[in-house]
């Protein structure tokens, strides 16, 4: 059955709301961003916050249905939730608190506390436990395409990361861990059709490091230079996003020969290089020359939590190494991080900028005690997994312009834990022992969740099972950034002229093109439009009566529609030209021109 | 061309996320919040905020979908504007700040301030500003479907007054007047083609009295009992919102025959029953008996301007006539009233409860003077317009237990001006003279207006004419409650059982009940069903195995599909039943159910 509808849509340029412009906008960044302003298909209102002009809303649209079909095609029903939600729900699971600055908060008239959702976890929890009761009515897999809210603190590249957005958001419902299994495997067959009928290429990568235990959680990234994820692939296939990567552990190491740690003077080594430097100069090793890798780098950060709270954190990392605060804020999540400030250093003058060490840092540091009676440190200091117990380092000795060496963890030194904040770097090894990783950037398209029991818990959403025996519901969580996937497409679907959709998403199929100013070029390329759109074909027709050829064309290769009809000098020969928006251009005569066009329009679909 | 889609959509009752309730849910008081709650079209979230559940998603999809095609085809074009806006734009136009605490209002992490959209018309025109300059880019009209708020104060009957509701807004941009009206009257004629074919009652009624000028501004209800306007209408085709109607203006009566005013003590008459009896008995008329009419009531509200001031305002109607709480704040739009309180009358001791008249009010009572000099009545007076000069009255003497009489209008007192806020009865005489008008109630399905120039000149929406001038341009602003007409539908159509939807907004066209036991049911309904979707019918199929013929059929009638299929005991004589919603059943052969039904479908949409 052909893909096309009864009749298309025909959308004149005389008449149609869109604007081209000829220079980037000034606030713009990425080509996605740049375009899909250029090409009026969107306009900023507010900081990540955008108006949908009649062509992008076109797009948009296209984009939602190939999301719903699938939805529907894996049994996911279709309902809608409000934006504008009561605080309640979110207190109950922390959540209203932990969303921290991200959350657009108000208060309505009675001063009752509202939010604009970020995501439904809650509602969606609520909703099923309001009809719901028993294991027979699972599973359940519901839906929304919805718009959304989060308050970024740096909202960039358009609709790549905005402020007011549109989500696919679905929740799976079961009362087994198998039943969980088997609606994420549904869900991510679901994404993986949805992102090839988008035309997306899409990498699959773990988005949780194997430490959190068993729930699975994947991202589909489609790779790109401007994307905000990083993340590591393998030859042998292991893919993850760099927030979840696991370092291999070394073995620990031996160290009864160790020597006993001295402190040395090393004047004007502040930095880890000049510190190399006057080691190997200074105090050379046997064995090898020092390098960064021996040394041990202690990083200040001060950690806000949701609550406000804010607490000096201290990471220690090889020297050769720095800390990647995406992936440090990935594991103190939903806590924030940033580099310590001088007030932060002013309360704390044992830390001596340049020459942090251990010895001042977690257990061997000052302690507080709570009004619990249990202690902790007063500086938390947590390492890299590769600082295992007989490990020797120089490291800060606490003291300007000294530093110590051969000071070995587990010996001489242990810390609060360690964290997953160390920079990834190409080559390292995958923790599944397939090989070196290479890095790449990625757009994070989707989102596949087992979320487990924690919202059913916290909500109390439980069915009867086949005992009558009340047990907590399962979740999984599962999104879809739609505006985001749109952003994504016309980043990788354009060239220095303009955007360049595929078919099965772009605003109309052909553009038809009149140039010349006989009444005759416009007559002839006007029926050939309404031929199309009489087979279900969606074009834009430039019927614009006194604008150049060379404006017309510049417009139709920034507006992106796949394939272009040329109606002008060729009337004469009785052909028209036929041009893929990239490809070569052919000639057709004008009796075959919407027969033609019209299978290679189905071909395109197809 | 036949109605129905390339394949229908088969909703299986065994699996749809739906509940239906025999009780009636505790807070809704009309029958279509009932009705949609108790069948599981929608659910409360918080107070006048729903989610929608797959059945109610579908009719609203259904009614979205007939407002859009219409609205394309009077050549509006689709935008889609965000929900949360940034303050400006409606500073510019005073919203900000009119709109009062109706507007949710919120600030973001870097506490500039925002608002969630109660309508866009600042938006629209700052966007075609962006796009258009010149006469020549009109006229244009645009149109959304997009979700809207509003902080009511008293959000009600469910769907009908909610505060996150979804709204189709539209816009018209003309240089001219005649543009205007022409694109009024498009809009007129599209609405009246989207009623019809949601299969809507309704009534056009005038929203804006006469006395505002040339704009013109009408509005679609749907008649109902429960509907919140009162409308007015004549046999000869007047018909206006009651809050619209002006009263016609007697002559004004000659008084140089008129007794001076003379001061009664009137003992207990402070209500307008007592007052006219015991001046029947001790001062009466020789012509005829005194009654209400005769009576001037003069009554103090406390009223508050948009930016919080609070001034008392006194209203001055004939005795027979209530003040009409929604018509007087139609009059004082923007600003909100209220009947005045204890603490408003203590600040002013003139005011004798009972015994108010207009010799301490507006011209004739205390004057304040403004900064710049100005003066106006401490306590403002508003008449309505029958106190026309000459008029003789029977009022308050500012005195307890006294009453002044043949107090003459023009000659003893005058007033700050008039305000039409007396109640408007049935035998009224319309203004245009079409004779005595009857009341009834309606819901507010749409609403078109001739906005002119107003929001253009605000924000500067200039566009250069023939001759190369700049000139303003003139819009109009045209509103459907998409989420309230689905209300509407619902509250038109049900009876004791349950909804009854017409079938172009039905969530599906048939409703197959397979009732027994027997596998051969079920094989043959689901026959039928699968049949049916293969020919465009959407169903739902109630294949539930262990429920009761008896609650199968309340289901079917609670949720309200307007053809019902039973496939049971007729099966034995190879015969299925066929029932309307609404109708008498009949039976059909097995073998000729599908073909039949769906023609009927067919009937039924066409």
């Amino acid at each position: 059955m052909s893909a096309l509808a009864r009749r298309g849509d025909l959308l004149r340029l005389s008449t149609l709301f869109v604007r081209t412009l000829r220079e980037d906008p000034a606030d713009a960044e990425v080509a996605s961003h740049k375009l899909l302003i250029r090409a009026g298909y969107i306009r900023r209102t507010a900081p990540g916050i955008y108006t949908w002009l009649p062509l992008g809303l076109r797009v948009l649209a296209k984009i939602e249905a190939i999301v719903r079909e699938e939805m529907q095609a894996i049994g996911a029903q279709e309902v809608h939730f409000p934006a504008l939600l009561p605080r309640e729900p979110y207190e109950a699971t922390g959540r209203w608190t932990e969303y921290g600055p991200n959350l657009f908060r108000l208060q309505d008239r009675k001063r009752a506390d509202y939010l604009l959702a970020p995501t439904h976890e809650e509602m969606f929890t609520l909703l099923v436990k309001d009809l719901y009761s028993s294991y027979k009515d699972l599973p359940l897999t519901l839906f929304q395409i919805q718009t959304k809210y989060r308050d970024e603190a740096r909202p960039r590249a358009g609709l790549i990361r905005g402020r007011e957005f549109v989500m696919k958001d679905s929740y799976s419902f079961d009362h087994t861990d198998a039943g969980l299994d088997a609606a994420y495997q549904r869900h991510r067959d679901a994404y993986e059709r949805i992102f090839t009928r988008l035309g997306l290429e899409y990498v699959i990568v773990s988005a949780m490091s194997g430490a959190m235990g068993g729930s699975r959680s994947e991202e589909f990234l489609s790779p790109s230079p401007i994307g905000e994820d990083t993340f590591v692939r393998t030859a042998g296939g292991y893919a993850a996003n760099v927030e979840a990567v696991v370092t291999p552990v070394p073995d620990a190491v031996a160290y009864d020969d160790a020597p006993a740690a001295h402190v040395e003077p090393t004047p004007d080594a502040g930095t880890i290089d000049a510190l190399v430097a006057l080691a190997n100069a200074n105090h050379p090793r046997p064995d090898r020359a020092w390098t960064a890798a021996d040394t041990l780098k202690n990083v200040v950060f001060a950690v806000t939590q949701p609550d406000g709270t804010r607490g000096l954190l201290v990471v220690g990392v090889p020297g050769d190494r720095e800390v990647d605060l995406k992936r440090l804020e990935a594991a103190l999540a939903p806590a924030e991080a940033e580099p310590a400030g001088d007030a932060d250093f002013a309360k704390h003058p044992e830390l001596v900028k340049g020459y942090i060490g251990p010895l001042v840092l977690g257990p061997q540091g000052a302690q507080v005690t709570a009004e619990d009676g249990t202690t902790s440190s007063a500086i938390r200091y947590l390492l890299d997994p590769r600082v295992v117990p007989g490990t020797r380092w120089i490291t800060g000795a606490n003291v300007a312009d000294h530093h110590v060496f051969d000071l070995v963890a587990g010996r001489d030194f242990a810390a609060d834990g360690t964290i997953e904040a160390a920079e990834v770097r190409a080559g390292d090894l995958a923790p599944d022992g397939s090989g070196p990783v290479e890095l790449a950037r990625g757009i994070e398209m989707g989102h596949i969740f087992q979320l487990g029991r924690k919202y059913a818990e916290a909500l109390g959403l439980k069915v009867l099972d086949e005992n009558g025996k009340a047990v907590t519901v399962t979740m999984g969580s599962y999104g879809i950034g739609v505006t985001r996937a749109l952003a994504a497409l016309a980043e990788a679907n354009h060239d220095e002229r303009g955007l360049a959709w595929p078919a099965q998403v772009a605003p109309a199929h052909v553009h038809v093109v009149a140039t010349g100013k006989g009444t005759e070029v416009f007559e002839a390329a006007a029926s050939i439009a309404e031929g199309l759109v009489a087979h279900g074909v969606e074009v834009v027709y430039d019927d614009r009566p006194k604008v150049s050829p060379g404006v017309k064309f510049a417009d139709a290769e920034l507006l992106g529609v796949p394939l272009l009809v040329v109606v002008g000098r060729g009337l004469a020969d009785g052909v028209v030209e036929v041009r893929p928006r990239a490809g070569e251009a052919e000639t057709l005569p004008v009796a075959d021109a919407v027969a033609a066009v019209t299978a290679r329009v189905e071909g395109l679909l197809a």
